[in-house]
């Protein structure tokens, strides 16, 4: 039966329909969910974010369907954020990773929702920080936000993250020698999952040494083998990320590391913005293909091209 | 002995010095350095540009060292361009696979450029695209863009070429879970390379299974098998570099694919733009601090800090 309050209050009182109507909204770019996510935003900051990535099939929904169950069993409720990045194409092929979550389906300390809406703006990341922000509002102790990274230097997302994790798999040397080609950025915590296969000890050693290279900070970067299928592993995880959260706390690192993830979502923001005006411009101005005619026809270069759009869309 | 010419015109003449010059100054992002590009593109489009890309330590540099002589040998001139974006503190771990291409030095036939300079603008795929320019210019038939790619869903420096290789190990398998999942977009060439590896055939069958789910053009993507150390397959790969561009040219899908990429390269160059004026005005403008100093309070949501960020540059 739905309530009189209204969406926002509903939201703050941990209401699970009100919180997926809530994602909905900014996943649709509704004005209504950005004015909700500035109405509720006071109320955030609570929530500890751990951000999940790695690689296609290695394992991170499990693993996190047993991190849930494990910090549901301490009494914490939930939230998870899958977000999907993949070509329209192969729609559905990473969702198809989220059925191994439903194990929680029916428990209401969990809330699960997938973002693979890439729209024709490209906001995905824009919506995903969104909605991590309305999980936090809506009171759920833990937001576990899970994407896919092979090596990118920037995932936009996992800026959001208080504590960031690795989840890597024997066999899966490409992020290995991303990591240490200075590709992917050094995680808090890396996890080897599948660690039942033959290879892991050689990735184990081979990670140990990409680490002993890394400017050494006052956080030890632990290295947590896992088989996420058999929930093996999955304690010492646990305790890792509380270790990791109560580092940050102590040293005063989350307060800056949410300080320069906030600074960073500010400029993405703003920047996404002016991104959008400016193609909105481009696709309803007929001078553009003209512009674009010149450029083919090499009588325009690219560089001059790009200042008399500016001029253009400034005037 | 330098020429009383103008830069411009030693660059057209073929100069290698001068182009060693011209793209110093797209690199260090002097005006004049646009200034040329605008001046000598005209004189560009007539390269043949292939983008190769691949997780590091797959053996690209290799790779490109065996075209480049295979391409001397017929009699082509070759430009090779080396973009590394490799974090800071592991700077030049790719770079020294550079070397690999060191027995081409004293060949005049054969220009080599790396550019890892991140800059604190984030410049580096813009420079990337007016050096690219500039080889073309510099009457280059074969223009090769190296870069590292492991998975990212656009790599703006492979969208300048005519054609793309995708430069794969056994045992790489994140990149294969990466394409299978559409994180990474399908090349026009997958080479596999390393191919005396046991597990070769195995990977070999599994992409075949992907690009058999891919959606059909009218290319057939070829897996061409290689073990660049040796010099094996090279001939093979240069066939299907060969087959790939008659294809394109024959379907009129070059000329698309041109426009399409220099359509992107424009509202590129313009968002980068934008984004720099953005960044010059919040590093110069205390009042952004005080901005972040709310959204930190929670007491100014972030899309609504952006919101106030855009007005404020707008004044």
């Amino acid at each position: 039966m739905p309530s009189d309050k209204p969406l926002a209050q509903r939201l703050l009182d941990g209401d699970r329909r009100a919180l997926a109507r809530a994602i909905s909204l900014v996943e649709d770019d509704d004005p209504a969910g950005w004015e909700l996510v500035r109405e509720v935003y006071p109320h955030t900051g609570r929530a500890a974010v751990v951000g999940v990535t790695g690689a296609p099939g290695a394992g991170k929904s499990t693993l996190i369907g047993k991190v849930v169950a494990n910090r549901r069993a301490a009494g914490r409720s939930v939230a998870v954020l899958s977000i999907d990045p993949s070509s329209p194409f192969t729609h559905g092929a990473l969702l198809g990773d989220r059925i191994r979550l439903t194990d929680h389906f029916l428990d209401p300390g969990v809330f699960i929702r997938s973002m693979a809406n890439r729209g024709a703006l490209g906001g995905l990341s824009e919506a995903s920080l969104q909605a991590a922000l309305l999980m936090d509002a809506a009171g759920r102790d833990d937001v576990l936000l899970e994407t896919v990274g092979v090596g990118q230097a920037e995932i936009d997302i996992i800026d959001h993250a208080d504590t960031v994790v690795l989840v890597l798999m024997p066999g899966g040397g490409d992020s290995v020698q991303a990591l240490k080609a200075g590709i992917m950025e050094i995680p808090d915590i890396i996890v080897v999952n599948k660690a039942d296969h033959p290879m892991t000890q050689t990735m184990v050693r081979e990670i140990r040494g990409v680490l002993s290279l890394a400017p050494q900070g006052d956080w030890k970067v632990p290295i947590v083998q896992t088989e996420a299928t058999e929930g093996t592993g999955v304690e010492q995880l646990v305790e890792q990320l509380l270790t990791h959260r109560a580092h940050i706390e102590e040293q005063g690192t989350l307060a800056e590391r949410r300080r320069n993830n906030l600074r960073n979502e500010v400029i993405a923001l703003a920047t996404t913005k002016l991104r959008r005006s400016l193609e909105a411009r481009v696709c309803s101005d007929p001078a553009f293909e003209g512009l674009i005619d010149d450029v083919v026809a090499r009588r325009l270069d690219p560089a001059s091209a790009a200042h008399a759009l500016l001029d253009d869309t400034r005037s």
